[in-house]
C-alpha cells in the first residue's frame, strides 16, 4: 500500500458511507466522555450505543459494526465486559478499536491493556504519544491522561510494535501518525484547541470505530477517520472563542463536512508530495 | 377525556407550575444522558437529582415529586435500585416514568423491563417506535438504541397495550403519539435534529417526570411535556447550524419558552380540528 | 491573615500558575458532572483525571497535585475508593477538597461524609448553604441537591465549625463565603444563571482543587478559585441567552480570563473597604 490511496476522494467516500450506513458503534468506554463521544458519532452519521453489562455485551457486539474499548475509568466488571465483548467481536470478525487512556499512569492500566491484548485481537490502537510510548515498552511518563511527550519521539517504536504485532497504531498529536508497521501516514489536520476539550482523543477512537464499520481496509479507515476529525477540528477552531464554543462548533462541523472541505483542507504531506 | 383539553393554555399552565414548584425529579438513568437530562430539567425549571445506591434510593424517592427509570446502561445493582425506588414511589403514590432504552436489542433489556413491570406500577412509558413495538410484543428490530420503524406502525398495538394494562404510552417520532388506550393524541412538534443529539429521547422521558410532578392528570402532563419538548426543539432548530449548536439552543429555548411560543407553535391536529 | 491579601493581583497570580503548571487534579466525583468538571479544569489550564478503581486510586493520587472527592452519585465501592485516595493524599500532604453534594437529603450521604471526615484530613469543604448547614449540625432541609436556604443563615455555624475543626469552608450562593474560622471573606462575583447549569457547584469544588495545586496557602487558593469562577460566570451571563449558551460561554471565559477582567470585576467587599 502506498499513501496515494489516501486522497480527498477516499476520505469523502468513507464519510458518505458512514452517513448512508449509519454503522452501529458499540462503546465500552469511560464515564467522562460518553456524552461527547455519542454526540460526535451521531454528528458524523453513525449510531452509538453504550452497554457494559456482562449479560448483554455479546448480543450488543453482535448487532454492532464495530467495538470500541476505552479504559479511561476502569473497574473490574467493566474490564470483564470489555474482554467478553472483544472475544465476541473476534469470533464474528468485527473490528475492535482500543484506547489505552492514561497508560503509564498506573499499573492497573498497564495490566488491563495486557489482559485485553492477550485476550484476543485488536484492530486499531489509538492513543497520545505517552500512551503509545508506554504501549511500546518505553517508560514515557504520562500526566494522568495527558501526554508529556510528542508523537515524533515514539513513532519509531510504534512502527516496530505495529510490525511485530501486526497491529494498526494511531498516535494523536499536533501531527497524527498512523502506522501499520509497513506504511506510516502523517495527518497534519487538527488544532490545539482539541486538547482543551475533554474526550477529543476518545472521540477520535470512537470515530475510527465508525469508519471501520464501513471500510474493510482498516488502515485506510483509520487514516480517514483521523483526517475527518482533524478537519472538523480546524474548521471549528476558526470560529471558536474558546473550548466551550469550540466543542459545539466541532459537532456542527462534523455534521456538515463536505467534499469541498476535505478537498481544500486535507493535510497529508505524503499525498501532497505524490500529487 | 377529549383532546379539547389539550390547549396552548393547558400546556402553558403546566410550564408555569414547573417553574413555580421546581419539582424534584429523581432519575435512575444511564451514564450517557445524565448531563443533558439534568441540564434540560434545570432549564425547564425543575430540580434534577440522580441517586442509585440501594442505601438511599428510597429516601430520595420520598423527597421527589416523580421517579424516572431509564435502562440505557444497565447493570445488576442499578436494576435493583430501580426496583426498590419504584416500590417506594408506588407506596407513596408518586408517578413513575419508564424509558425502555434499546428494548429489542438484547434479552437483558427485555428481562429488565419485565422485572420492572412485574415489580409494580409505572405511570408512563416513553420510547421510540422500536422500543414501544417490542414492549407490545412485536418483533420490531432495534439498531442499538435507535429506532428502525415509525410510530405509525406500532400505534395500534400501543393503544391495545395501554388499554389492557391501564398504561400511558408515549411514542416519540416525527409525530409523537400519546395514548392511554382510550384517547390518542398526536403531537407534530419537534425537529429531526433532535435525533442527532444523544439523549433527547431520555430527556423527553425526564421532562414527563417534571410535568407529572405538577399535574395529577398524568395523561395531560405527558402530552404537555412532549409539546414543550417539541416546541423548544423546533425553535432551536431554526437557529442551529448542526447538532452542537442545536443542543445549547434547545436548553436556551426550554428556559425561555413563553405562552406566545406555545400559542403560535403548538401542533396538535385534533386540537386544531376541534377549534 | 487579613483580607488585604486577596487582591486582583493575587487572584491573577494563581490563574497564571494554574496555566503554567497545569496541576493534575484527581477527581473521584459523580457521573453527572464529570464532563462539565473536566472541561472547566481544562479551560482554566489544569489537567483533570478521573479514576475510582481501588486498584489505582493510590497511584493516581500520588501523581496528582490535588484530590477532589464528590459524593453526588454514591455507591459503596466509590466510597471506599474515596477513603483510600484520601489516606494517600494525607500521607503525601496533598490537598483534599470535599463536595458534600446533597448532604441533608439522605442518611447515606450523612454517613458517607462522616466516614470521610473520620478517615483523615480534608483541606477544604465546599457546598451550598443547605449542605454546609447540615455539615454543621443544623437540620436544614435540602431539596435533592439544590439548596433551600441562604449562605447568610449558615455562615455563623460554618465559622464555628471551621474554627473547631481547623477547616476551610466555602459556601456558594449569591454571595460566596469562605471561612477558616478566623477570617471570613465574601465574594460577590457570580450570576444566578450558574444555578441553571448542572454541576457548576461541583465545578467550583474542582476549581478549588486546581488552585490548591499551585498555592500552598489553601485559604487564599480557595478564595481565588471562587473569584475566578464567579468572574467567568458573570462575563458568560452577559452574553448568554439561557443556560445552554451560558455553559459554553463560561468555558470560553474561564479559558480567556485576563488580569484586566479580574481587576475590573473582582467584588470582594472587604478588599474594597481596605483599598
Amino acid at each position: 500500500m502506498t499513501t496515494k490511496f489516501v486522497t480527498p476522494d477516499s476520505v469523502w467516500a468513507d464519510i458518505e458511507k458512514v452517513r448512508a450506513v449509519s454503522p452501529l458503534v458499540h462503546n465500552i468506554t469511560n464515564y467522562v466522555v460518553m456524552d461527547v463521544t455519542a454526540n460526535a458519532l451521531l454528528a458524523v452519521g453513525a449510531s452509538p450505543v453504550m452497554a457494559h453489562a456482562l449479560q448483554e455485551v455479546e448480543q450488543m457486539t453482535t448487532l454492532a459494526h464495530a467495538l470500541v474499548l476505552n479504559i479511561g475509568t476502569l473497574s473490574e466488571n467493566w474490564i470483564e465486559a470489555m474482554l467478553k465483548a472483544q472475544r465476541q467481536a473476534n469470533k464474528l470478525n468485527k473490528p475492535v478499536v482500543l484506547d489505552p487512556v492514561g497508560l503509564g499512569a498506573t499499573e492497573y492500566r498497564a495490566e488491563t491493556i495486557s489482559r485485553i491484548l492477550n485476550n484476543g485481537d485488536v484492530t486499531v490502537i489509538r492513543g497520545n504519544a505517552s500512551e503509545i510510548g508506554n504501549l511500546c515498552g518505553m517508560v514515557a511518563q504520562t500526566k494522568g491522561v495527558d501526554s508529556t511527550t510528542n508523537a515524533e519521539n515514539v513513532i519509531e517504536q510504534a512502527e516496530n510494535y505495529a510490525k511485530a504485532h501486526n497491529q494498526i497504531i494511531a498516535i494523536s498529536g499536533a501531527t497524527d501518525y498512523i502506522t501499520n508497521g509497513t506504511t506510516t501516514i502523517q495527518v497534519e489536520n487538527g488544532n490545539a484547541m482539541m486538547g482543551k476539550v475533554t474526550g477529543m482523543g476518545c472521540t477520535a477512537t470512537a470515530m475510527i470505530g465508525a469508519f471501520l464499520g464501513v471500510n474493510e481496509n482498516a488502515y485506510l479507515a483509520t487514516v480517514h477517520a483521523m483526517i475527518a476529525m482533524g478537519i472538523a477540528g480546524e474548521r471549528a477552531a476558526q470560529q471558536a472563542n474558546g473550548p466551550g464554543s469550540f466543542r459545539n462548533l466541532f459537532m456542527d462541523q462534523l455534521y456538515s463536512l463536505s467534499a469541498a472541505d476535505i478537498d481544500s483542507l486535507m493535510k497529508v504531506p505524503d499525498y501532497a508530495a505524490a500529487a
